[in-house]
């Protein structure tokens, strides 16, 4: 096949032009060192189950604010895999390397990964000297158990996956509510998986402005239209509800 | 801190129930060969400069598909990092190792991605020759500018990221539609990075069923409800647009 690639810019007309203006920006410097940026320094902890999109939706969102780096951190570094085994994102930093952040976010996971983590001391002590210095500690799906498992919740307003809801409030002194995100205080817990990219957005208004916010989600064209409208639990049938744990059920390990 | 894990299921009631009776069910060997169950073989390339979410959100949701196998898949095995250069997902497999595929998936990237693909024969001649016998061949976001510099989009309809669509249609014989998801075929593509979990949720109601979509939806919980409604690049300003693609060329290297 032939075609032109003369044109190198495959986004268009003016707007392509400023990207490239901005391009050329981040080439002289601003992200030559891309641990010690300017912007917010966000970390995601990875461990061994946890559900793929949980960390990489907010990724992607909170990797296109100013100056933002983005790390995957876990307890030891290397490829940690998702609950179905069949991948793994790469942890670029051990939790021994790593004091400070401005932001931590803790992925949720299938019921092995939750429980493993939920009994990781060593993890558990690390999330709570994080999150002694963070601006925000966040969750997504059962990360908010794990966060309740460190002792970060006790008394507070939280969302969790809804199949945990019940679990995380008989278990510990947590107020459940059915939203998609819940802030209280500095703490941001979203709702199960695809929450995290509603409350990366909300984040990002936080650690940004609201301008910032939805250029971010302009960028990645986030105006969701599934096909199906069967994401809500509070109105989903007993049968979907057992088919659909049933169908994570098998698909994990 | 101390908390109960005397009950091991974060899953809560009958539910839970079946879901841990799925998942003895899987123990028992279904999932012994990761890479040879009966269900579809779903294979998502990767290469340098892809967006995260193009990959990621597909894979958690077709990885929910009964007995199906996500494998990541690169020219070469071994990690392969997103356009920000901040994270990596695996190759497990690279393209030589992998001659067929019931499902391929290829990601969008930022401009440098996309050029270096789109100019990459041997990622083009791969994808052509998995083409030949997959079941659907799919894209996310600027991989749809990849399939037509593979020489698959000729005379079709097609989607991709919507700052994209004007070099999509006057470099390919392609015709643009501004839509979430488009079917040509056997060959879908998506609009931009986010689009993919709604045309991977599409693509779930075709390889099982309607029911069995519905059920990955709840699963992964997607009912959206983003804190923005700026989504939507047909009705955003010009200064927004601006301002996003600003935003995505900042971050990426």
């Amino acid at each position: 096949m032939r075609h032109s690639t003369t044109r190198r810019n495959v986004l268009r007309g003016t707007v392509a032009t400023a990207a490239l203006a901005a391009t050329g920006a981040a080439a002289t410097g601003a992200h030559a060192d891309p641990r010690g940026g300017a912007g917010p320094n966000i970390g995601i902890l990875l461990y061994d189950g946890y559900s793929l999109l949980d960390p990489t939706g907010p990724a992607e969102v909170l990797s296109r604010l100013p100056d933002a780096t983005v790390t995957m951190i876990a307890e030891r570094r290397g490829a940690v895999l998702t609950d179905t085994a069949d991948v793994a994102v790469v942890a670029e930093r051990s939790i021994d390397e790593v004091d400070r952040l401005d932001v931590l976010l803790v992925p949720g996971a299938g019921n092995r990964g939750t429980v493993e983590a939920m009994n990781n001391e060593a993890l558990l002590r690390w999330i709570r000297r994080i999150h002694c210095h963070s601006r925000w500690t966040t969750s997504v799906c059962t990360g908010s158990i794990i966060l309740a498992a460190a002792g970060l919740l006790g008394g507070r307003r939280a969302t969790t996956y809804w199949a945990s809801a019940e679990y995380l409030q008989s278990t510990f002194d947590v107020t459940y509510l059915p939203q998609r995100y819940v802030r209280s205080g500095k703490i941001i817990t979203a709702a199960g998986v695809s929450a995290g990219v509603d409350m990366a957005l909300y984040l990002a208004s936080l650690i940004a402005d609201d301008d910032t916010a939805k250029a971010i989600q302009l960028a990645v064209e986030y105006d969701p239209q599934p096909p199906f409208d069967a994401g809500n639990a509070a109105v989903a049938s007993p049968q979907l509800k057992e088919r659909a744990l049933e169908l994570l059920a098998a698909s994990q390990v």
